[in-house]
């Protein structure tokens, strides 16, 4: 089995990874500090970009070489357009992005100060998130890729993820209680925030949240912890894997880059060590960068970045 | 001379208004109370708008019946053509539009509270406002109305004005101090905020700040005051019409439209007291309504309010 940092990689998988969830245009500022009051306040920098977790996970995985697509929810307005123009751009398959007539696109503003620190006003039209009609068609797919934030296209495509036999991946962030547990337990593989997993878990720290998953859910577990790094396992046992020493200026959508490095070592078949060790070096990559999902890496970044 | 409430006002004008200045995407969130720190906050309402001074009088003339063509910059990206699309879906002519190679269209992100206080964070690309080379051709136009947001096209456009002898006309917002009093010096009518007028003046009350500009105007000035109304005159005399009495909850632009309702009054030859009665019932009506510039009324609507 090859490891990530060697060239073989390069080839990239044969089957394609569908993700599924979110999809919003954010707006970002960059700013010196977030605002104290009422009053006018000049950006360091600015982006205005196509994300959201199952969009950002998509974006990631196809920079990394990976063949991906996306089901999502967009309204038919100028936004929707856009979004599907700008992670179209990025390789991702975007033909099953569900347009909602009459719907308004999701969209947010988010102000972020040089230490990370985040203001995030989102507005979400409910008329997008109503639950697909019929189940995801699985046949060629080489895993299913969810988030919380579409939870009846999530529950459809993890259970037809395990009719097909195929890993379903859900990425455990905050959310409402109830929909991150029903979820919890169709997924083959659960990749949590430390957040997401303190809620379903009732932890107090990532690793207690690791233990507790480690003996409560029957198939793979991680927890992410940013620069605390990451504990995973499955069947009883759980490990550590330190986050790599990076100065991280925008932590936005790491932890999406995160779960879409882990889905590409999955379906390429590598250990789990070397896929959690690929995917903390990708997230930790974009964290030097502004831009929230901008600054995701390419493959080869990642190998240099690992190559150190 | 018809007055404003009469029905004879809906024939409208026979030659056009060139607005000349800012044009920016702003996306507008409503909330409860403004952000006190990090976190996430869920707005109770949300647009994205194209406005921008100079646009925002132009969308509020043609609401008002007005013809009317913007002389604006964006970027030649998809914001701009965005702007340009919503502002044209106004019934303006946008065809005068420039479209500047390799710049970023200017976006801003405002939040709001119920009581109309603002956080404001706007991005612009210093390209956007570079001068024009030539100045416009006003043959056919019956005004020109400029902002302090694009000073080069500004002062491009009043001189021009002041050639063709036709109205020249200035809004006199907070800006680059040396901007406002070169503009100042070229209009033929200056229609200054508050706090624009204070800037020029160095008056401590929009009162003040009217005496002042009455003696050293050559022209035309007014200088509104939101509910404390508006001062204006010419020739050494000042006179003071009040705001109408209602209840604001989007203060956004409400100075835009007002700048709009006067351009009107003007090229249709009203009585001053007229026109000064419209713009401030115009800009009243849009307080009362959330999204900026969209809240900008149509003439049966004015007329409407004002015969209350």
């Amino acid at each position: 089995m090859a490891s990530p940092g060697s060239l073989r990689y390069a080839s990239g998988m044969t089957k394609p990874i569908l993700c599924v969830g979110a999809l919003t245009m954010d707006t970002i500022f960059l700013l010196e500090a977030l605002p104290g009051g009422p009053g006018k306040f000049l950006p360091l920098d600015a982006v205005e970009v196509a994300e959201g977790m199952a969009a950002a996970q998509a974006a990631s995985i196809a920079r990394l070489g990976g063949d991906v697509a996306l089901w999502a929810s967009a309204g038919d307005d100028a936004i929707g357009d856009r979004l599907i123009a700008q992670i179209s751009a990025e390789g991702v398959d975007c033909s099953r992005v569900r347009r909602v007539p009459g719907a308004r696109s999701g969209f947010s503003t988010i102000f972020m100060d040089r230490r990370g620190e985040r203001m995030i006003v989102p507005k979400y039209d409910a008329d997008l998130m109503a639950p697909p009609a019929t189940a995801p068609d699985l046949s060629g797919f080489a895993a299913v890729m969810t988030d919380v934030r579409w939870p009846g296209a999530a529950e459809l495509a993890l259970l037809a993820a395990r009719e097909a036999g195929i890993p379903g991946i859900l990425d455990a962030d905050v959310g409402p209680r109830e929909v991150i547990q029903r979820l919890v337990g169709l997924a083959s593989h659960v990749v949590a925030s430390e957040g997401g997993a303190a809620l379903v878990t009732g932890a107090n720290t990532p690793q207690q949240s690791a233990e507790r998953l480690s003996s409560g859910h029957a198939g793979f577990f991680a927890v992410t912890a940013g620069e605390k790094g990451c504990w995973w396992g499955s069947g009883g046992t759980v490990r550590h894997t330190p986050a790599p020493q990076i100065e991280a200026i925008d932590t936005l959508a790491a932890g999406d880059v995160f779960h879409g490095a882990f889905a590409v070592g999955l379906v390429e078949g590598w250990q789990m060590s070397e896929t959690i060790a690929f995917a903390s070096a990708a997230a930790a990559l974009k964290c030097t960068r502004f831009g929230g999902r901008l600054g995701a890496p390419t493959r080869p970044e990642v190998e240099a970045f690992l190559a150190r």
